[in-house]
């Protein structure tokens, strides 16, 4: 088969904010397999802050992506022929992939089937019955990336107060929702904005949201919330949110650093937090993790059961915002930081 | 018995460093004993950074030091008369004390005895045999500290490699041994001027050390002893050199907090680290603690067991600086500070 591909190409390393011109969606068509490599159609590109962190020249938590190579994000695509044998045709697999229509795996580009999505492309366990995109958001990354920080990384226990900063977000709306579930004697969000604040509220089990942009003191804001302190910060923000919360924590205190999206766009690097003094004080732990330090573990089979029967038996609220407008990728993904989605922001690659 | 008594009071809040005139020598007679009270001669009292804390208006992990009361230290006293009845005449204590002669200790100011010293004064076991001012330093606080931050809230392995800054200090020069007596595979420290710098080398088991007041960028001086990054990073001094070390971590760095001496005499907040990027590249995690929370556990009796075992054996050095200097104790307090003492500073009470 011949087939015309449209990739989305790295032309320029992002300054800031990422722009249309950083990258050229280009049209060629699809070459014919060598021996081991696999042609997966993808099918739907999940919009990750983490890919900003890609583009950058380094620094982040994997190699850079090349200049004049596709971009790549979270994806899940379709076996649609193979001359590997490890790999059927019709095989849905998930992991990281190109921002394209079409995208050739290599050997190496395709992992044997595990919990969790790796950095390589690998089948994907679909028994749980859910629509494709969802196993890019509560039954993928976002999902395993919250129950991982919150349980394993924070180990939230029945009674903690917490904090979950980004709680519209596609990991904090979950994690939110984790918290109650699991026993939470408080849950207060961060987010921007009164509607996602409401939003937090109401779908996502705060007691109480924090609206960022409407307040000149996120410390005191806290503190308000937390008269004896945060037992458990989940923070996707970094920043002056993760100074505020450092100063106010309790005893004990454990952050789970999963994110740090006021700094992905950042051109240097900003002061850090002046409340470091609070761990000895607090005798408190600041960690950061990676979701895919736990793929492939028992916990990850565990968390996915869990969140699986979460959500069929709606008692969590796991949204996608699925678009379809894969010739604007690059303006979708900025939605990200301007905060323009609905819960996991998840791109339709046409046909 | 009517004996006169003379105290250190703190009589102003030091602004920066403690100046002679925040304090104030007074003297009076010893009142009589209430029932339940104990009468305790103070023998020697530690210089600690943490005292410095304790005189600021408030974030300690205490409550402030009252003003026109008796500033406190870590100290070891004997018990010369009580209305205690746990409490016997020649008692060796120790614990949070007066700097003074003699204190008069309640009776929710003194413990049981157990492992450690605590807040409060309890009876000391000197069953290791070593001289009193031991029982201050690697039998005592600072070796507690060292052990307790190393070992379990750092986790050190054999094979990691280790950075300790303030490798000439009390704490700092048992830590680079304990960690080169466990196995480290490479041990380097931190400290301030060539003389501290080669005893660090020669006396306490460090295999470079890098001289921080002759080091433009502190840094690079770290990237080039750790081309692979720092598994575990015991923390002294906070400030730039904890953003430096931040900088260079290996995956699944640990640092442990002891201690932030860059900041006790800042008069604000100095800006955070701004590396705190790389807790989540590094799945890294940082933590403070307080010797205290290990008190009375059965880990605090191992130790002691092993450092006794270590110093009594040789392998172990434990300098201790003691000085007859009663009347100028801030002097000899800010010596701290500015470097001027050679192993754990400890001034004799007279009798």
């Amino acid at each position: 088969m011949t087939e015309m591909n449209k990739q989305w190409i790295l032309v320029r390393r992002p300054e800031g904010a990422v722009k249309r011109s950083d990258m050229e969606l280009r049209e060629s068509p699809v070459r014919p397999l060598e021996a081991g490599e696999t042609l997966v159609k993808m099918l739907y590109l999940a919009m990750d802050p983490a890919t900003r962190g890609w583009m950058a020249p380094g620094g982040g938590y994997t190699e850079p992506l090349p200049l004049g190579g596709p971009v790549m994000g979270v994806t899940i695509g379709r076996v649609v022929e193979s001359r590997n044998p490890q790999m059927k045709p019709g095989t849905v697999v998930a992991g990281v992939g190109h921002w394209a229509k079409y995208m050739i795996a290599g050997e190496r580009q395709i992992s044997p089937v595990r919990c969790g999505n790796l950095g390589v492309l690998s089948p994907m366990d679909t028994s749980h019955g859910f629509d494709l995109p969802m196993y890019l958001h509560a039954m993928g990354t976002s999902g395993g990336t919250g129950w991982y920080g919150l349980m394993e990384v924070a180990g939230m226990k029945a009674g903690d107060k917490v904090l979950v900063s980004g709680a519209a977000g596609s990991v904090g709306s979950l994690v939110t929702q984790m918290a109650r579930l699991k026993g939470a004697a408080k849950v207060v969000g961060i987010a921007g904005g009164p509607a996602k604040c409401a939003e937090a509220v109401r779908d996502y089990g705060c007691d109480v949201c924090i609206d960022y942009k409407a307040t000149d003191d996120i410390a005191a804001a806290i503190a308000k919330e937390f008269p004896d302190g945060i037992d458990v910060y989940f923070d996707n923000v970094g920043g002056e949110i993760l100074d505020a919360a450092m100063g106010n924590l309790a005893k004990w205190a454990r952050i789970a650093v999963c994110g740090m999206i006021s700094q992905y766009n950042a051109l240097e690097a900003p002061p850090g937090p002046r409340n470091m003094w609070n761990l000895l004080v607090k005798t408190a732990r600041i960690e950061g993790f990676l979701v895919s330090d736990y793929f492939g573990t028992p916990a990850c089979e565990a968390a996915y059961r869990e969140i699986g029967d979460w959500i069929r038996d709606g008692r969590m609220v796991a949204k996608v915002d699925v678009r379809d407008d894969f010739d604007n990728v690059p303006d979708v993904f900025n939605q990200l930081f301007s905060g323009g989605n609905d819960g996991r922001l998840v791109v339709k690659v046409p046909d």
